[in-house]
């Protein structure tokens, strides 16, 4: 029988999902900068036999663009590899009938362009950074108010993240906005709802047991995958903080120094040492 | 024994606390329009043996400057009879030794100018309108975020109010932003809180049980004097809504066409009709 803990786990493994920022690089002024070891533990995950793919919650540009900045960052990453919450949340639209308000960044609006808009029945909210001023989130609560059945998609539910000028609001915050001021809850689309790791799953044609992923945010990354039934590593990179090895409720399944170090990890317990 | 409820119980009253907006004007362009009947209502009660205070949410302005409106309006109000949160929230800070980092709009700040916020300890938000800017909800973040014990005050709870040109947003959306973002509870000083309402009773030397609160608001006006231990009355002006009427949790005491219907009640109930 296999060995359901880490790193015994990692010999019935058939893919990996990598979180983005955080685990292969830092954001900051221009791409960012790859995290050392990063380029390489892609490339040898690559090279295994495991599936690979990228799940993000990344929403201030199009998924072509940012895929572009991986690449220049080194990375061999292709667009059919990353799953961002934009692409989903058009999926949704299109099964559900829905034309959307947007209340997002501008680097984003062209993921939305071939998206009937006029009429709107939903709102959707990404992290629009400085197009959440106060007359676009007043625009955004009057069309919610003014529907029916007001329906809010949140791409993402984080509180903030940090820049190179220092802590920013992210999407979240106005989630809850947008909740308490229309008195409905959002469907948040992205990490960490299972829906959106399913889809990744599906990608793959693997089941929940069958897979691992490897984040910096230990509530998003590892305790949305864990609750799925996937396995969840942290790396202390990126947004990990020394508290999250104390937390109440969301217990990673091993916490590891960065991504290098996981994959040499699995692919050591898998017997394809380098 | 005194009939406790509604009209029996203006027999035993020996104050009254009125909302503002809603029940003596309604806000719009310029000073707003005062309510039909509402002058010679305050006129009226003001004559009687009652106690008469006004109390309301209102922090776009100073209360010198918000007393000098309704005084144009046509209303006998002078600024000690009128309670808003900005007085109260000073009176907090003093006995708290606190520096606030101000979130509020532009016409409050004048009602701060005395009080020390180098090297804020907390942060207040009020009804800050167009200063609710993705920079500066930011900023007040990033203040509670360095804080040890972070402390938010939030100058009332409202969810969105009216005006000429729309609806629009008011300062619980971005309480309850702040609060998601920092993982904290906003202290709320104004209406509904228990507190505000006891102030405005203990200056005038009353029980809850002696008071009467009207208001246009079933829940931070009639729900938060009930509360207190006070009767409560909404009238059919100003934000009611014929909902209010079937609401879940709040019952008024009694439901009345408008402040000169209540106080000609009251009036009449006590002997004096005019």
């Amino acid at each position: 029988m296999a060995d359901s803990s880490w790193p015994g786990c990692a010999k019935s493994l058939k893919g990996v999902i990598l979180d983005l920022c955080g685990v292969l690089y830092d954001s900051g002024e221009g791409d960012g900068v790859a995290i050392p070891g990063s380029i390489e533990a892609v490339k040898r995950l690559k090279e295994s036999d495991l599936q690979l793919r990228f799940c993000t919650n990344e929403t201030q540009a199009t998924r072509e663009k940012f895929v572009a900045k991986l690449q220049r960052l080194g990375f061999d990453i292709s667009v059919c590899e990353v799953f961002p919450p934009a692409p989903a949340s058009i999926s949704v639209l299109k099964e559900r009938g829905l034309r959307p308000h947007l209340l997002v960044h501008d680097g984003l609006l062209q993921e939305f362009e071939a998206v009937d808009k006029t009429n709107p029945n939903c709102v959707i909210i990404a992290d629009a950074a400085e197009n959440f001023s106060y007359h676009n989130l007043n625009e955004a609560f009057r069309v919610l108010i003014g529907l029916e059945k007001p329906i809010l998609f949140s791409l993402g539910q984080g509180r903030y993240y940090k820049e190179t000028d220092g802590l920013k609001l992210d999407v979240g915050v106005y989630m809850k906005a947008l909740e308490y001021a229309c008195d409905l809850k959002a469907e948040v689309i992205g990490k960490p709802s299972p829906t959106f790791f399913q889809s990744v799953l599906s990608d793959m044609g693997l089941k929940p047991h069958e897979a691992l992923m490897i984040g910096d945010d230990l509530v998003n990354d590892v305790g949305g995958a864990q609750c799925c039934g996937m396995k969840g590593v942290q790396v202390r990179t990126g947004k990990y903080r020394p508290s999250d090895e104390r937390h109440p409720t969301v217990i990673a399944d091993a916490t590891v120094d960065n991504l290098a170090h996981a994959v040499e990890v699995i692919l050591s317990q898998r017997g394809l040492e380098a």
